[in-house]
């Protein structure tokens, strides 16, 4: 396998801790990263073994760093109408949609999913960027009624395809019910929660978004005891099978230097809309010029395990055609598989491509992606 | 000593590398953290030995992670001066403000370092916060016309008493004279550098503000050359040395929650200039009114050296009034030392409270910061 040196890391206030980070380190944490200015657990065993228990059977994850930037008050829905460039006027109170979020050039912020608390109450569940402060600044400058607070929440994760025995043990009967990208809010005894039937794998499965800091280790217990009889194992978001599933990370596959139409996520924009949103004008004007490379998958012909920790150039007889910007050994296809950047002459799928890695030149074919279709798809 | 868990991280593209990464783990990095979603080297040889090196001799910074939200365009001073608390109207081009940035609570935001680079051409040199989407959101809302990237920018710093003979050796003989909080504009050799006599510790120094990040391991070894002879060391900002000279840092010991008031950086700001800005109201009112609790030094009567993680909470006669947020054994003073924001009527100097810390509770002493003084003041 492809090594690169594993560095020791300390922990200040500024790495903030999870309300279940004591319980995660019980458990066996080992590796983390940070993520919106918070630990970020990454492996426990390793993460061959997270995977195998994530797409085989239950496991439960620490996705506190997965911020909630709530936005309240008598203009709520005005700002959120204004900052998302997926048509919400329908949206109704209890659906979550998956919704990038961009500035005037059409670039991609954040990518949180939105969730509808109320008919002027929201959260967005983002990915690793300060959206607050963004949505602070769009407020401020347009004079907007609203109050914008990172509020008391956490989200815990139950992932893998055997998750509703596990669900079924905390919640009831009721849960089966739950419609995909739904959330309900509940009391689990005295511990606060909002339940999604969400997630960012491709097994299915739901996030408890805990709303007391107070209750985490109860709550992580809570979903261990329920998930005992199923062998539920701790277990982290999982690199290998998110890109397996063709599901996106920000920072490492799309940055503000890309547009929704560049990576595939035309389809939540809705550039022709009525009401006006940030980026509109450039949605609509790359929707009509197209545009000149895209991301899409690639096989990586290496007998070595790959791991992707920054972009990898492509090229075609000679000249760079793109970047290979995450790569994994996938282990149910049983080779190297990526996501890429690449230009669009180049970008057919079987056109033969070399990237540049650690290891020397590798030789690249072109596919489409997700490389494993999952029954549970975004929204 | 205070002994706490040493995860792993992984890197990934997310968490990006700086221009000197490949420099410095060539020169044995150990320790980092994650900084504006990019790698901060925390240590080398030790924490102990890197600071030892800071304060007695000179040291080399890989302080990339200070990224730069530069802002540019017609409406670039008009913005700025809206950001800034500060009283701005006669800064001039070459020179560095500190300037807290505060939403329109009075709320600290970041606190970066301002350089002004011409009429409409600015650098926020940032702490760890996207300040950049602050930034565009005010902007965008207010119509401003500025542009608003993070540019190819990457500080190296140069830092400890003995910091002169290198930065000679280096530049040459103009550098004696570069004022305190002034920059200037040069290439060495053929790396474009700003060169600002500035630096996160109190031992004097520069930050040679990279602007090509193609050059970054040239520009380290440049660096390593001139300091030969002066044996300098690779080091990174230390948490002791920064303690003792009362240096805040943006997350540990303050937060959005925080007006500069509270933190004693009242004098960074001037809610009666005639400029508008954000937070001016609220600065006024609380310039009015007081504050009711204020950041302070204790010292901690414990043998075992003390290291925070998080922030301990502060009792006196039993009830809460306060809370230590960053705390070191400081090698120069003998003893235990920490910043911590308490309630007024506990913060008298000489105040005996009780801080309840991992190891138990801890009797403290409350007294002035900075603990010790520097002859090299922010600015």
């Amino acid at each position: 396998m492809l090594k690169s040196k594993l560095f020791k890391i300390a922990l200040s206030n500024r790495t903030r801790r999870s309300p279940f980070f004591d319980a995660t380190v019980a458990d066996g944490l080992e590796g983390i990263s940070i993520y919106n200015h918070m630990v970020m657990p990454i492996w426990y065993n390793s993460s061959l073994v997270d995977y195998w228990n994530i797409v085989k059977n239950v496991t439960m994850w620490d996705v506190a760093f997965e911020r909630q930037v709530e936005i309240t008050g008598p203009d709520a829905f005005k700002l959120v109408t204004l900052l998302s460039p997926r048509n919400i006027s329908k949206m109704q109170v209890g659906q979550c949609k998956y919704v990038p979020i961009l500035d005037e050039d059409g670039g991609i912020l954040n990518d949180p999913v939105l969730l509808r608390l109320g008919d002027n109450h929201f959260w967005l569940s983002i990915a690793d960027s300060d959206l607050l402060l963004w949505a602070k600044g769009v407020a401020y400058g347009q004079g907007f009624d609203v109050d914008i607070i990172e509020p008391d929440v956490s989200p815990l994760a139950i992932q893998g395809p055997n998750w509703l025995p596990v669900a079924e043990n905390l919640f009831g009967d009721w849960i089966k019910d739950l419609k995909f990208f739904h959330f309900r809010e509940i009391n689990l005894g005295d511990i606060p929660l909002v339940v999604a039937r969400s997630g960012w794998s491709k097994q299915g499965g739901l996030e408890l978004y805990l709303r007391d800091g107070s209750k985490g280790s109860e709550l992580w217990d809570r979903v261990k005891q329920a998930g005992k009889e199923y062998d539920i194992k701790p277990a982290t978001p999982s690199t290998i099978e998110r890109i397996e599933g063709g599901l996106l990370s920000y920072g490492n596959d799309m940055t503000s230097e890309d547009t929704p139409y560049h990576v595939g996520l035309g389809k939540y924009c809705h550039p022709n809309q009525k009401a006006d949103f940030i980026g509109k004008a450039a949605l609509q004007r790359i929707q009509t010029e197209g545009v000149d490379r895209h991301l899409t998958g690639v096989v990586l012909h290496e007998e070595e395990w790959l791991y992707t920790e920054g972009w990898w150039p492509l090229y075609r007889d000679g000249i760079r055609v793109g970047d290979v910007r995450s790569a994994v050994h996938s282990p149910r296809l049983e080779r190297n598989i990526g996501l890429a950047m690449i230009e669009n002459d180049s970008a057919e799928p079987n056109t033969t491509l070399s990237a540049k890695t650690p290891l020397g030149f590798v030789d690249c074919t072109v596919t489409s992606i997700p490389f494993i279709e999952g029954k549970h798809q975004h929204d």
